[in-house]
């Protein structure tokens, strides 16, 4: 696809209102009119990233072959019905780097990634299967550390690991350690959420400050000469969205804000529901060591991973009391309104800056940020 | 654990009989008191191998920090009651090399490979994950080969893949592609099929011809000078298990001998049941051409993987029919006999060799052939 992510259309509004949205129409246009297919003979890092050239592989590659109607939706879990049960699975492989870092390490990352993916689809997350891919020569001591933080984070949020594979490729083979983790969450009854039931006039909310996993991480890798005090973020959601659910019924939609951040959430949920979603810049809470880094390394925060917040859909009457219940809960306290839903431009996502312009937040072409998860 | 593999006690029978008994019991006393740790403080190729170091590794890093009682059962899948509903669930990772071979490719073994770990604990595979590692640079029409080949892989073994992730590492971090598949199944009701309910008097049977899949991927690595006309067994083994489970009552036990071959998969049953598994060498099904190469190559066609035959443990009075339903499939016209249970020594597999000795399967240490699922 050829719009470059960043395309701006910064003017003070109202002046060249309507040659900016006359802009936004044929970009859609654009959008819509091409088809997706993988332009590159050789997979790069961007293809890993989660952000265009992800989606790209994905349409052009995966869903034409494995596609079905389950997988077809791309949720961040499939939702089943298995001898009468409905179920969430999901999976995730993890190759972050480095494999220790502050506030967590690959192991919970690998936990927590999967139960999130469980928990925003609405499922209570029960069982995780485990795959490791072990370099020849890894250090045991490193393993059982893995090893380890994944038994304290499966049982945080409640959740057993109980099938497990492991693999060892030559010296070489692979960057330490790998895990894949699978889930099975048993769905809430009465839950249907969904990216594409968002609607004109919900609100959208964070459940805490973003960015945080991916710039400790970032900086973990001792390349920077930055030295900043922050902490990944990595929890698991489960408990947060159990409570939420059950409190508040106009949930529409929740993503956990991984790869690619919340701004490819947002354009995730503003093309499955066709609607566009309007973001007040100054209302994303960010902490300041995480704009400051990030600044310094040229990256807005919107698109930078965390591993343990999430963005939701809600409907008018739900928003005061979902504010509530996240703030109320550990790990929501900084909770925010970032923006709302809107009918047009259907599919992209726009952001009201600090200085009081608009641009489009589009899906990231590459990666700034490779191996965070 | 200091007990090496092959370590022999072959000699005309009966004679030397009750010296070999004592010997073997001395033997049981020493692996019992073994308590598993890992000596090593980096991981080796062994540890990946499916033998003995895999289980050290298991018993040692593993099960002391995840342990729980459904992963504790050890078998191919692991049995879970999910909203009232039996479930199996297993995952693998695999790092097959090299990617194509003859008779398949990384694709149609990662879906081959989880429906029947599903298959052999008495699931029928409803629904995959499928979690790509891929490295820079990795040719996209290799990719699209490896899913295409995954697409066809499903269909044939009626599972649908519902959800999915790919990561890339880069260039050298990783060896072209990984996969991991992890599956979902639902319990055929009315089965229960464990290692540990051998009894002696049982017979051992094998759905075909052993070791080819782990012979042609060692050949297709092109570095040894011999050419066999050989191809890979994999293939579902979902079909089979439902018609021989439905015709069949008395089936105890099945299990797919992946890593590690048969001799592996008779260890597991023997240590599970605390039983004897008594092979006749001369009843196991080898192909010329995976005999002829594993004599070259030094190994023993019993420990070489197949990715689509299966042991089966089962009554005394289901043997015949078991064997006539097995014959009866395709992919089992060479369905054998190879062996009975018995009570004594508990633990341990002998074979009773084409030169009319008997000797210890043991567990291997090392790996022979590593890397070919």
């Amino acid at each position: 696809m050829s719009v470059a992510h960043g395309e701006v259309a910064q003017q003070e509004a109202p002046r060249g209102q309507v040659a900016r949205e006359q802009q936004v129409i044929e970009r859609i246009e654009r959008v819509r009119r091409a088809r997706p297919r993988l332009r590159e003979e050789r997979i790069t890092m961007a293809h890993g990233a989660g952000g265009k050239a992800t989606q790209t592989l994905i349409d052009a590659v995966f869903l034409p072959r494995l596609g079905n109607p389950v997988l077809d939706r791309m949720e961040d879990a499939a939702e089943l019905v298995a001898g009468g049960t409905r179920l969430a699975f999901t999976t995730d492989s993890f190759v972050v780097s480095p494999l220790f870092f502050p506030g967590g390490d690959i192991g919970d990352l690998a936990i927590n990634g999967t139960v999130n993916d469980l928990a925003v689809r609405g499922a209570t997350p029960m069982f995780l299967s485990a795959g490791f891919i072990l370099e020849e020569g890894f250090a045991v001591e490193d393993l059982e550390r893995v090893v380890a933080s994944m038994a304290r984070a499966a049982a945080a949020a409640g959740v057993q690991v109980v099938t497990g594979d492991t693999k060892v490729v030559q010296r070489g083979g692979a960057d330490g350690c790998y895990i894949n983790t699978a889930g099975i969450g048993t769905m809430i009854p009465g839950v249907r959420l969904a990216a594409a039931s968002a609607r004109p006039g919900d609100a959208v909310l964070v459940s805490g400050p973003i960015g945080e996993h991916g710039i400790t991480v970032m900086l973990a890798r001792g390349e920077l000469d930055i030295d900043a005090d922050v902490t990944s973020d990595t929890a698991p959601l489960s408990g947060m969205v159990s409570a939420l659910l059950h409190a508040v019924p106009g949930v529409r939609a929740l993503r956990d804000a991984t790869r690619g951040g919340v701004a490819t959430v947002l354009n995730e949920i503003a093309r499955a529901a066709d609607v566009s979603v309007v973001v007040d810049e100054a209302a994303v809470p960010v902490s300041p060591q995480v704009r400051g880094t990030a600044e310094l390394l040229g990256i807005d925060p919107l698109y930078v991973a965390c591993e343990g917040r999430m963005v939701a859909v809600v409907e008018p009457d739900g928003v005061q009391p979902a504010l509530e219940v996240l703030r109320a809960h550990p790990g929501g306290e900084q909770a925010a309104i970032i923006g709302r839903v809107a009918a047009d431009p259907p599919g992209l996502v726009l952001l009201n800056t600090v200085f009081g312009g608009t641009r489009i937040v589009d899906l990231l072409v590459g990666d700034p940020l490779p191996r965070i998860c």
